[in-house]
Parts: C-alpha cells; structure tokens; sequence
C-alpha cells in the first residue's frame, strides 16, 4: 500500500523567546487530507508546524516548529513514502540574530535583519527519484504563472494554486496546475470534500490500483 | 454587580497578506479567567487576539487582529468596567511598511524596520482613574524587578509574573507583586485553578461583597 507524506501548517522562526514570524495556516486542509488518504486506505506521515487542528489517530504525526525541523523530518520520512503532498506553509524568513532573552521594547525603532529559510519543497524535488510531488502555492499576485514557475523551479509534478483567503477558514478554492501550465482541475468547497477530490486526483494520476 | 474587562490572546502585525509577526499566546488563561468570573457572578468582556480557546458562552467577546485594534477595543470597553485584568500578549513591533502583495522570495537578505505598537497597559494605565489593573508581565530577564518596574510605569495595581515556559501551556506558575514589589500571592498550578485562585485574591482586594 503506498504512503504519502504530508506536510502541513505553519512554521515559526523566533527573534527571541517570545516573538516570532509565523503566518495563520491552521493545519485544517492537511488534516483534511490526512483523512481523506486514510479513508481511501494509505498510510500517511504527517509532519506539522504548530496548529490546534486533531490529526487522524492513526497517522504518524512528526512535530516541528521551524523551518529546518521541517525540512529535516521531511527529509527523513520521504525515502519511506512514494509521493508527497506540500500543503505546509512553511515561514520563508528567518531572523540572523535570535536573541537569547526577551527583546525590551526602548522606545526606538528596531532593524531586523531577515534571510530566507531553506526551502523544503525544492529540496525534496531535488533528491525526489520516482516519487510524485504536489504542492500547494498561495499567490497574491499573477497566480497562475507564479505557481507555474514555483512548480518547475521545484521538481513538482503538480502544483495547486490558492489564495490567501484560504488560509484559516472552512472552505477553499484550488485549481491544480500541471507542468505545462494546463488546469488539471478545479476544486471548492469545504476543505473536507476538496482534500478527498484532490486526493483522488493524485490517486488516479499516480497510485492506480494494482 | 462588577464587571470585569479581559484582554486576551495574542495580537498579529502583517508584514504582507500572508506573514506576520506574533507569540505564542493561547488565550487559555484569559479563557480561565473568564470563567473563573463568570463562576463568581462576575460580567466578563474579554477583547482576544486570534485564538482557538472557546470562551465561556456567557460572554461578550470582541474578537480583534491588531494591537491597535486591541488597544481600541479596550480603550471602548473599559468606561463600562470596574477594573482590567490584561492578560493578552500583545505583539509589541509592528513593520513601518506593510506590502499589498505577498513578498516574494529574491534570494537575497530582507531588512525590516519595526516600531513599536501602541502600549494597552500603559494608555489604559493612564486612563483608569478609579478603576484597578491588574497587568501579566512576562519576563525572561531579572524578573521581578522588570515586572515592578513595568507595574509603576503603566500605573497598575498588581502585576502578575510569568515566563515563557507559561506560554501555550496548560499549567503556569505566578506570582501576584504590589507596587510595593511585595509578593501578595505565589499560584501554580493549572491555568483554570490558578485563574480561580487569581480571581479570588483581586475580589477580596477591590470587589468586596457590598
């Protein structure tokens, strides 16, 4: 039976003990996937920033909270599973300097030197072999050509485009692009119905019955 | 019969549609509290951050993103109060310049520059006239000194002091300081426990049964 690994939620890169850069993914469409493959019979690995939402109990749930802990827990369940579904919001920026107390506020303005955090889906494209990537892209601004590029820049092999308005809500709209730019398919709704949706997409597309 | 005001959670400031900077903060002891005073008899405003506690039905909850916004929230709702227990982690920074559009990776170093957000405790501090404050400090640094320096300078009437190993937890440890610098009360223990023992000890000190 072939396993799928997911990644899901957001990732947090701290300044200090307490503040951090994050972004508001709530987990709930990697949950709603997780559920969806576990019902159709795959096993799944699941590797989650910080969220609320409850994953299936029967899944292998990895705990993480930065960028690298993703991409290091990514990276060692891939070689273990046949394709991965990117849908992790992983933060980009991490800070140069995390300071070791609590930052005091001084009543003067505060530079923050920000570099980019290595970049999970590429590097699993990178080392990827037979295995198939789908990866989520949430674009604010000329989606589907951002996306299009995103998908190849990657390895993906599909990559399905959102908005930001997704992020933290109930429902969602997609559209799964593949390498040519072509519209796969075309998913809304509540979370739960488009997770299975896409799930047999991906399904039908790359783990056809035996 | 008294009401209580409660800032709760955590705020967000935007860098760009998506990112933002913020805590940890869970709401869970501005959750507690709430019910705590609820228990009591109490009215209960509670203005809270983005969180995924469930407050108390009872409620009127003002849901806010901001700390400006936080800060408006309370600064409407506190006339009608007789005093504030302000829990919330406000994020304390918040960018010069907000992006329209989803900031887009380049590869290179991204410098931002923060200023500081409007300080609830100390505006509100400045407003309160007959009524009590009652302020959370959390400090990683000389602790007790930072949080009574904190009480006098935003003109409060207890200050309670935790750590970051409080935050997102289900258990804290805290110590009640007068402005004085005096220990009123030490609390560990659950948050719903020490959110009843907390409630008790402001009741006796400024809400006596008339």
């Amino acid at each position: 039976m072939a396993r799928i690994l997911i990644t899901s939620g957001p990732t947090r890169q701290y300044l200090d003990p307490v503040r951090y850069l994050s972004n508001a993914s709530s987990g709930r469409m990697g949950c709603a996937l997780a559920a969806a493959a576990v019902a159709a019979g795959y096993e799944v690995i699941v590797v989650s920033g910080p969220v609320e939402v409850e994953y299936p109990p029967e899944i292998e749930v990895i705990r993480v909270v930065s960028t690298q802990e993703m991409l290091d827990a990514a990276q060692a369940a891939f070689p273990r599973c046949d394709g991965l579904i990117a849908v992790a919001a992983p933060c980009d920026y991490q800070p140069v300097e995390v300071s070791a107390t609590k930052l005091k506020r001084t009543g003067e303005s505060l530079e923050i030197k920000l570099i980019e955090t290595p970049d999970i889906v590429g590097t699993l494209g990178r080392e990827k072999g037979a295995r198939w990537i789908v990866a989520f892209a949430l674009e604010t601004h000329d989606p589907r050509t951002n996306a299009v590029q995103k998908l190849r820049r990657k390895n993906c092999d599909w990559i399905v485009l959102n908005g930001p308005e997704a992020i933290n809500q109930q429902a969602t709209q997609v559209e799964i692009l593949d390498p040519a730019g072509a519209v796969v398919a075309s998913l809304a709704g509540d979370k739960r119905q488009v997770a299975v949706e896409l799930l047999q997409a991906i399904a039908s597309q790359w783990m056809p019955p035996r």
